[in-house]
């Protein structure tokens, strides 16, 4: 459908862990990132050094591109957009999960859009592109293509998502992601209390990762929880009373188990075990 | 540092979804599992089909083993000790993370211990048993040695593991399995909601688990907890209205990650992003 990818020139604004992944990836599929501007100039000069041909600038009175990717936090977006002087109608992206594309309408010089891609980018990580969702949303037909075109020559999943689906993958991300590190996080602690090797559990979080992207998760549930057992639940409360805060989230999480799930049939020989 | 197999004669009582998966895993081991007992006579035939040499019983008068294996709920543990009659002397573990040794206290007759397999087991999926920790408790040096070798016999993962370092492990796995499978489930739902495939979070989930299986967990927060984000976490939460629960599971994941951390240093350039 997306033809042979067309070699863009592209400003990066911002230099931190979106744009030192985004950067080399945009030069490596074949683009010119002719500028990467950070307030702060080491950081730009660094990130500069990273991609052949990038220039590093501080100003925000930019050159003329086909697009400037925002990579700066969500919360910087509005004030790098009315600082920043870009060449009228220039095509401006942020890369953002949660921010609305509606965010440019207060800026009618430049055109919006956004390229949202759906991964935890850290330092010293290295990130598959060509494996990662990347999520499109444009006001305009060509400004949509041009931004599908750099995207399928970044990646080979690209989604057309509109606002309000974004958002919800967004909070969905926020769920399968952010809250399950912190999960991940109470049993590694737990262990440590215990002196035991988080590797322990390593077999068990791989499986549970497994059948729940190979079935409904809800469908898969197992534990005490949904089997209703109250012994072990009263026993694992007790157990965390050093730890209200993760007392008090092993409650919330039983009790959202219990009630998004009918107990299962009692049958003593096929409980569903941990 | 423990030597070839010895073919022990097992007796597996219970005929669900662990029994399913240990009676099998004990023959390719080598040992011979003698009998099967459940209270319903078509598990035990069915179980027995697929365990070469075993014979499906319903009573509980039991012929002489070397090794019980209950593979019964937590809550039937004690009912099926006081039913069942052992042979004087005999070994009978249970296979419970969250049951104390001492719950074979009130059963002198028998000498008590552990097997307890660290892995959530499912109809029709497939095990790696030599993959699989598995926790051995006993009350002597020479029961321990035997569920050693037993153990070893089925995994390379074999551990001595005491009553409140396994209770604690079943903990921790509740908050990192359990729970982890119902927030992806949340996840999915929030999804399906929005009318978008699942397969989308998938690289997202990967990576979140292979970093913090590589990190200490709490080192490698992301989201918009961590990064003190109020905008989008007011956002999410008020997108959760429909759904009161996952709201408060959404609140109270916040509150524990914002206080397992500081802030990060602010730096409008280095986000931890989603």
């Amino acid at each position: 459908m997306h033809q042979t990818p067309v070699c863009r020139r592209i400003v990066l604004l911002g230099a931190g862990r979106v744009a030192q992944h985004l950067g080399p990836a945009l030069w490596r599929a074949g683009h010119a990132v002719t500028h990467i501007w950070s307030r702060t100039p080491a950081s730009a000069a660094a990130l500069a050094a990273q991609v052949p041909g990038a220039v590093p600038v501080t100003s925000l009175a930019l050159p003329a591109a086909d697009l400037y990717i925002l990579c700066v936090p969500d919360g910087a977006v509005s004030a790098v957009l009315a600082t920043a002087e870009f060449p009228p109608g220039a095509l401006v992206v942020h890369t953002a999960g949660a921010l609305p594309l509606a965010v440019f309408a207060a800026y009618p010089a430049v055109r919006g859009g956004v390229l949202y891609p759906l991964q935890t980018f850290s330092a010293g990580r290295s990130i598959d592109w060509p494996t990662i969702p990347l999520c499109v949303e444009a006001a305009t037909a060509a400004d949509q293509e041009l931004l599908l075109q750099v995207a399928c020559s970044l990646s080979q999943v690209v989604e057309l998502v509109a606002t309000p689906q974004r958002q919800a993958l967004h909070v969905a991300a926020v769920f399968a992601c952010n809250f399950t590190n912190h999960l991940l996080g109470i049993g590694h602690a737990l262990l440590q209390e215990a002196v035991l090797p988080f590797g322990l559990l390593e077999p068990l979080i791989r499986e549970t990762v497994h059948k729940a992207l190979a079935h409904p998760p809800f469908t898969v549930q197992t534990g005490p929880a949904v089997r209703h057992d109250a012994a072990t639940l009263a026993r694992h409360e007790a157990m965390l009373t050093a730890h209200p805060s993760w007392q008090q989230i092993y409650k919330q999480l039983t009790a959202s188990i219990q009630g998004q799930q009918e107990p299962q049939p009692s049958n003593n020989e096929l409980p569903p075990r941990l």
